[in-house]
């Protein structure tokens, strides 16, 4: 009896508010399935704009384009919040051809990708034996054969992982640090197992990071059965000679924008709710799970939200977020601002997992926070995320989080799929399904609207 | 209180066996994910074998590679059961194209797919005025426009419904049963629009039956945007006038069967679980969500059982049907025949709803069954089917639950994209993921486990 009261007094929506909140959902739900338009955004994002790397001459259109398509969604104001960017550029077609096979001529070309950040090993490309190492423990075990040797990590990305997040989040580490692992100890190259267990052989790029007391040398991303193939050529043969050429450098900061869209609260505090994504995406695909799909469902809150005549208590901010793939700068912008301005940021909300059918919400809050949340969990249910539970919010409200103790949340979506394409050119409009994107805008305007009705 | 004794007296399983329960499906999936073989046996059967209706030449080559790769899964016994089967075929191909409008001339080609069980027009084709209508109610409205036209049956897909079966369920009828109603008031031709939401142009087949009392008129289904088109054309003038050429007919049934897999029960007793999908397909794709998935997944379930040692109490049979498209006479003779030998078939499952992430299972059971199942549903949870509920079970095991009073149940995946390819040339190989399917079969496993080691 006890446990009921309680449920009661702190979750009055439990009750007739409980219907109420129902049949609005219900309404969100019937317009975004007959009238969304976040499919044909998410179209016009990739197939018009395409890849947008911060700094790219992508960058400014999608930004001009994100704002035109708030104004149309119904946004009381659209802004840009101007922030520094890095600009990080390719520079070139990324090669690698196996050369020789103990000391005789075997050529086999493999697919790469330069890892992005990576300095370029530039037109003369870099020709090494490959030392193949299954981790950072086996480096280390043989680290005296490392110098001038071209350091092969096959890593796998575990597939016994029910939650695929979980096996990018170990694998991850020797994308970003596995350079200067190598460097350390005199490696003039690295390439790595890509980051997926997909079945193609597309390489994946993504992320990684110098550290600058060794020499910054170039890295790559091998698709996996090119990676399977080197593995197995490796353990059979003393000696394998590889080359390969990459041309990444960077060219001086420059200016990107977050592009922000606002409902006004009839509060009138300085309250806001946050829900967004990031607008740039690797130059390599049309960067569409990653993260054109959080883009457009962001708007789509918007519109949904704006259609239906939702009067908000608190302001929300739809946020494009500049720079997430290499650098948050637009993150730290946005929360730098924040706490500049004294704002009281009661949530806030991102969709950066991929633009698949829903599971549900993860909520870094403290524990009262998720007890009131997860009795949320019967107006998720007929739309498929009722999965509530404590865990990551997002990359590019983190900062929030860190600077202003925002509570934050991330969208869910069922991503099984998600590390076959992540950062790969597999990362197109046509692995978007239309109903799961929609489905995700659904529940997470749903959340948006109970938070805002019913405080956090 | 009472509750929680009730509970702990009927499921035993929740105390320490839970523990071991969760241990065994971690096997049970970890062998799947690192060893799985559905992926490149579906690979197989949809690219080496190919779309396989009822009498095609397919048909005994799929039967064939179901037996084999049965046996190489560890089957104590293989054996294929006979049953009559229909024999339609397409007989050729289809085509349509808007010849006038207000009686002038203008050409337009129409994407089009004959209604599996449908008689062509032959090579003549059927030419008429176009009578469209978006139900049944207006068919019955202007029944008296009807004689010596094609009826365009423009009744659509609800988006709506956020679980799309429900939709397929609405529209169904029209597929199913349109040509007969439009042919009692004299139309000489039927098509409609196809039973899908989809982004592309693909029309969609599948079964229609006609009513003997009236004329069996030519009957197919239109891709989404033709069917707009012609609505919106048909909806702006008086005549448009229409050609389509279809050339299905029936030859003699012919002779095909279920292909059965068996491990044996260490109780020894005439009691069976059996577990199942269809190998037939339609014959314009290669049958891989429909029902290509349904058959590897069954087959991993034996294939997992059998790798790790366990020893069903019950027999387990793993039964790869031979007719649902168009007939179902291989699940009728299942049936017949597990009743003709009185056997006890404790329980039945069946894929057929695609190979998708999984969601959870319906079960068509009584009330106490379904609390008793529901007791499981933390041991699903961590593998994605912990949806628990009552509802449709299979239409290949629908007959044992009407003849022998079976408790039966359906795997449920997310089946969000499946009517988007359902029926369609999209239904490949290409279109499955490797890992949603794995996990199918993981949590189709785990429910056989569960089933055979505390009953039902």
């Amino acid at each position: 009896m006890k446990k009921i009261l309680i449920v009661f007094t702190l979750f009055p929506f439990l009750l007739s508010a409980q219907n109420e909140d129902s049949v609005f959902i219900r309404k969100i739900a019937n317009e975004a399935l007959i009238n969304g338009k976040a499919y044909e955004n998410l179209r016009y994002l990739t197939k018009q704009i395409g890849g947008r790397l911060a700094g790219s001459p992508q960058m400014p259109k999608a930004e001009k384009w994100g704002a035109a398509t708030m104004q149309q969604a119904g946004a009381d104001t659209v802004y840009l919040q101007e922030c520094v960017v890095p600009h990080w550029v390719r520079g070139g077609a990324d090669k690698a051809e196996i050369v020789s096979v103990d000391n005789k001529k075997q050529k086999r070309s493999l697919d790469v990708l330069a890892l992005g950040n990576s300095l370029g090993s530039g037109k003369n490309g870099v020709t090494a034996d490959v030392l193949a190492v299954s981790s950072f423990a086996e480096l280390e075990q043989r680290k005296d054969e490392v110098k001038g040797k071209i350091v092969f990590y096959n890593y796998p990305f575990n597939p016994t992982y029910i939650v695929p997040g979980k096996a990018y989040g170990e694998s991850g580490v020797y994308r970003y640090t596995g350079a200067s692992r190598a460097a350390k100890y005199g490696a003039v190259g690295v390439v790595i197992r890509s980051l997926t267990e997909a079945t193609d052989n597309n390489p994946h790029t993504g992320a990684m990071k110098y550290n600058d007391s060794f020499p910054k040398i170039p890295a790559a991303a091998l698709g996996l059965k090119d990676a399977d193939y080197l593995w197995q050529i490796c353990k059979e043969h003393k000696n394998v000679k590889l080359s390969f050429f990459t041309f990444g450098h960077f060219l001086p900061d420059t200016t990107g924008h977050n592009v922000i869209g606002e409902m006004k609260g009839t509060e009138g505090s300085n309250s806001y709710i946050t829900v967004g994504g990031h607008l740039d995406s690797w130059d390599v695909n049309e960067g569409a799970h990653d993260d054109g799909t959080g883009i457009v469902q962001t708007i789509e809150v918007l519109r949904l939200l704006k259609t239906l005549g939702y009067k908000p208590k608190k302001t929300i901010r739809f946020v494009l977020f500049a720079n997430e793939e290499n650098g948050a700068r637009g993150a730290e912008k946005y929360a730098e601002q924040a706490k500049a301005n004294n704002e009281n940021q009661v949530f806030a909300l991102e969709s950066d997992e991929g633009g698949f059918t829903p599971r549900g919400f993860s909520f870094f809050v403290n524990d009262e926070k998720i007890e009131k949340i997860k009795a949320w969990k019967t107006v998720f249910e007929p739309y498929g995320a009722s999965e509530l539970i404590k865990g990551f919010g997002g990359t590019d409200i983190e900062p929030l989080n860190t600077n202003l103790h925002t509570p934050i949340a991330g969208f869910n979506p069922d991503n099984q799929r998600y590390f076959d394409l992540h950062h790969s050119r597999g990362d197109v409009f046509e692995a978007v399904n239309k109903r799961e994107l929609l489905l995700g805008a659904i529940n997470m305007t749903a959340l948006i609207y109970l938070v805002d009705k019913y405080g956090l």
